[in-house]
C-alpha cells in the first residue's frame, strides 16, 4: 500500500483554475490517459481539471529528471502499456514531479502553462492496448440476486466464498467512454418455443463495475503473492459490461457468458492511480461467520488495508429526457465496499495457476451492487428480472434499455481530511440494432 | 471454397529431397510459420519438407512479382498478422509462386536453393501475435460424454444443437509446440471436504483440438455472413487445450472454465492454409432427425462443402518409455468429421452480435472425440472420468497425466488422387508443479 505524502495534502491546490477541490480531477488525482488531436497522433497525457498535458511534451521540456523523466518518456507512446510496465516507482516519481509543477506557487508555472491543452480540443482514447480482459464476479449482492433469478433454489453457489470467480472476456470489443453501443443480435429462445430465433436482444442491460489495469507482468509459471499483487496494478477505471440477458440465459450453459457480453464493453478513459486512491484504503473484512480466505489469498497487511472506499453511481438519460432538456436521472448508488474479493486477491488468484498477466491487461470487478433497494448495479436487478419496471421522473418506465438510452457510470472517493478523487464518466448511448446482413 | 488447381496435382513433386509424397510437408502443403536463428530475428517463413525459406529473403530475391511479392513482404515481419490480414488473394498468389519455384524442373532452382535453411538450424515460434483466443465446443461426442460425467441426468444441454457453444480463452498463455507445460496449482475440493485446498492438480488432461487463425478482420458491429466466413480464416493448426479437471469441476459454475485452462495452451507452429486443405472438403450434414441450423448458420454452399476430412491422432510417451527407448504410443485416433459445427459457422456465430475478430485471433474447435472406444480426445473420456485407467504397452497405466508424460497431437489429410497434407506435431512434456511461493 502506498504511504500518504505531500501529494495527498488536501490543503494544496493547483494553479490550474478548473482543478478546484470539488472537481473529479484536482491536484491530488493526476490520472493518466491517451489523447489525440486533429493533427496530433495519439500519445500519453496527464489530466488536471479540464486540461491535459502531453507526457511527451513534458519529457522534452527539460522540467523533469531521473525516474520521473523516464516515466514521462515511457508515457509518450500512443498507448500507456510501456508506462504501465515500469511499475510504481517511476509512476510515483512522475506523480510527485507533476504535483510540484502544477501546485500553486510553482516557479515553473509559466513553462508548464504553455504545455497545457484544453480537454475540449482533444479526443480521449482507450488508454492501453488490451492483451487479455478478465471479468470477475466479486459483487456478492449481485451474485446472490442474479443467482436467484437463474437458479432460484441455489442462488449463491458453494464455491463463491472460496473462489474469486471470473471468466475470460473479449478484449477486441472494449471501447472508450463516448462510443455508442450497438444493440446486438443474438439467439433468443422463449420458454415455450421449440426453437430459438436470431433477433435483436430485448433485454439489453448495463453492469456497474470497477476495472483495474495491469502494470508489470508476471512470467508464465510465476504466481504473484498476495502482498505483491498491488504492485502489478497500474490503476483503475469504471467499466460497463453491457449484457444481453436473453442471449445470456440461452447460451451460458455450460461454458459461461460469450456473445451476451462480447458485443462491447465501455471503460472510462482516465487511469486513476493507486497513489491517488491511497487515502481511501480501508480494512478488508469478511462478514461474521464467513470462512477466511485460503492462505494464498490472505495476509495481515491485506486485511489491514486491502479494501477501497469509492462511491459509485449510475445515471440514465432517455432520448425523451434529452429532447426535454431534463438532466440524467440517478438510478443506482453503490460502493466499492461491496466487493467480496479485492483486486489484489483477483491478481493473486488469476496467477495462482501460473497464468501470466501483461501490462495493459484489464480486470473487471463484476457488478458492484449493494444490498439495498436503489443500489442494484444492473437493470436485471433493478427491475427484478424484468418483472417490475423502474419509473423515471418524466413517467417513462424501463425494465431493460431502449434505443437512445444513455448510461453514465461515475465514481468519487471522498472522506474528511482528504481531497476528493473522481473517475470522470463512463458513458455510452444505445444505438438500434444493425440489420442482419 | 478454394477451387483445385495445379498446386494440388499429386503428380507434381518438389526438387527438395525431404519433401516426398509421404511426408507432412510436400509441395502441395507449403504452410507458413515464424522462425528465428541464432543471429536472425524472428520472421515469417514457408516450410517445404525439412527446410524453411524466409519470406523476407524471397521478397528480396526478385523472384516474385505482383500479389505474391506483396504477400512475401507482408510475411517478412516477426509475426504473420500482416500476412493474415491480406486475405486469400495474395496468399493464393504466393502459394502458386512458391509451388512453381519449388517444383521439379523449376528454372529458378539454384537461386531458391541458396535461400533454403534446414529446419534443425532454426527455432520455430508462435506464428502470430494472438489478440483474442476463443475456444468452442463443437465435438458433440466429447460434449455428450463429458456432460454425462458432470451432469449425468442432462449430458447434452438443450442449446447444443442450436448454438455453437464457445467461451473466451486466455491468449497470453498460448505457447508453441515444444515448450513444456507446468502442472498448475489450483483450488481442489474433495466431495467430502468442507473446504478446498490449494494444491497441484491431480487430474491434468490434454484435449485434442483443431485451431483456426483469423485472417482479415471484421469491424465491430459488422457480422460475417456464412458464405463469407471462410474468407476470414488464414489457416489451421493443432491445439492442445490442457485442462485441470479437478480445478475445473470446482470453479466452473456459473461463469465457465477459467484457471482450469489458462495455465497453458499449446499450438502447432505451421499454419496449414485453406488452399492446402481444399482437396479434403466434404459435404457438411446434420445427423438424421437433428434440427437444421438457424438460417444465419446455413447455406447451400456450406452444406455442399463446409466439412473437413482430417485424421487426428494423440500419442503419449512416458518418462519410462523414453528411458527404455520405446516409441510414443498412440492412444487416440479421431477425425475432424466429428465437428458438429464448422469453423465457418464458428466465425459467423462469433460475429453475429457484431463482435470483431482480428488478424491473428485464434479459434479452437473444442475436443474432437469420435463416438467409438479409442477415439476419445481427452483422458477424462479415455479413463471414464478417472475410474478406468488406460494401459500402456509397457504395463504403465494412466487415468490422468503424470510428470514427465509427453503428449503429441498430429493430423494428416489424405485421400486417393490427392497429395497427403500433414500438420506436423503439437507436442509438450508435463513438468512438475512449481512450489507455491
Amino acid at each position: 500500500m502506498t504511504a500518504l505524502d505531500f501529494t495527498h495534502d488536501p490543503g494544496r491546490r493547483s494553479w490550474v483554475a478548473s482543478a478546484g477541490p470539488d472537481t473529479d480531477f484536482p491536484l491530488q488525482n493526476l490520472p493518466f490517459g491517451v489523447v489525440a488531436g486533429a493533427d496530433v497522433e495519439p500519445r500519453g497525457a496527464v489530466r488536471i481539471g479540464d486540461m491535459v498535458l502531453h507526457l511527451s511534451g513534458l519529457a522534452e521540456s527539460g522540467l523533469l529528471t531521473g525516474e520521473a523523466q523516464a516515466a514521462a518518456e515511457a508515457g509518450s507512446d500512443g498507448a500507456l502499456n510501456v508506462l504501465f510496465a515500469l511499475g510504481s516507482g517511476p509512476r510515483l516519481a512522475l506523480r510527485r514531479a507533476l504535483h510540484a509543477l502544477l501546485a500553486e506557487g510553482a516557479p515553473q508555472q509559466q513553462a508548464v502553462s504553455a504545455l497545457l491543452i484544453p480537454l475540449r480540443d482533444v479526443d480521449v482514447l482507450l488508454p492501453a492496448r488490451i492483451g487479455d480482459y478478465t471479468d470477475f464476479y466479486v459483487g456478492i449482492h449481485h451474485a446472490r440476486s442474479v443467482g436467484a433469478l437463474f437458479r432460484p433454489d441455489n442462488p449463491l453457489l458453494p464455491n463463491y466464498k472460496w473462489v474469486p470467480i471470473g471468466y475470460h472476456g473479449r478484449a477486441s470489443s472494449v471501447r472508450v467512454s463516448g462510443i455508442p453501443i450497438g444493440r446486438p443480435n443474438g439467439q433468443l429462445k422463449a420458454a415455450d418455443a421449440s426453437a430459438p430465433v436470431l433477433a435483436p436482444t430485448r433485454r439489453l442491460d448495463f453492469e456497474l463495475e470497477l476495472g483495474a489495469w495491469i502494470g508489470p507482468e508476471n512470467r508464465l509459471g510465476t504466481p504473484v503473492r498476495i502482498d505483491d499483487a498491488e504492485s502489478h496494478i497500474a490503476g483503475f477505471c469504471l467499466l460497463n459490461d453491457w449484457s444481453a440477458r436473453d442471449v445470456q440465459a440461452w447460451e451460458y450453459q455450460p461454458l459461461g457468458p460469450f456473445l451476451a457480453k462480447s458485443f462491447g464493453t465501455t471503460v472510462s478513459p482516465w487511469v486513476i492511480t493507486p497513489e491517488a486512491l491511497a487515502p481511501f484504503r480501508i480494512p478488508f473484512d469478511r462478514p461474521e461467520g464467513d470462512p477466511a480466505p485460503l492462505p494464498y489469498l490472505d495476509s495481515p497487511p491485506h486485511r489491514a488495508s486491502g479494501g477501497l472506499d469509492i462511491e459509485l453511481q449510475v445515471r440514465i438519460s432517455t432520448a425523451r429526457m434529452r429532447d426535454d432538456c431534463e438532466p440524467p436521472h440517478p438510478i443506482t448508488r453503490s460502493s466499492s465496499r461491496h466487493m467480496y474479493w479485492t483486486f489484489a486477491q483477483m491478481v493473486t488468484h488469476h496467477t495462482s495457476n501460473g497464468c501470466n498477466l501483461q501490462p495493459g491487461d484489464l480486470l473487471g470487478s463484476g457488478t458492484l451492487s449493494g444490498p439495498d433497494t436503489g443500489s442494484e448495479g444492473s437493470l436485471l436487478e433493478l427491475s427484478h428480472g424484468g418483472t417490475d419496471p423502474i419509473r423515471l421522473p418524466n413517467g417513462e418506465t424501463r425494465t431493460f434499455l431502449e434505443d437512445g438510452d444513455e448510461i453514465t457510470l461515475s465514481a468519487r472517493a471522498h472522506r474528511p481530511g482528504a481531497a476528493t478523487i473522481g473517475f470522470g464518466e463512463c458513458v455510452a448511448v444505445v444505438q438500434s440494432a444493425i440489420t442482419y446482413p
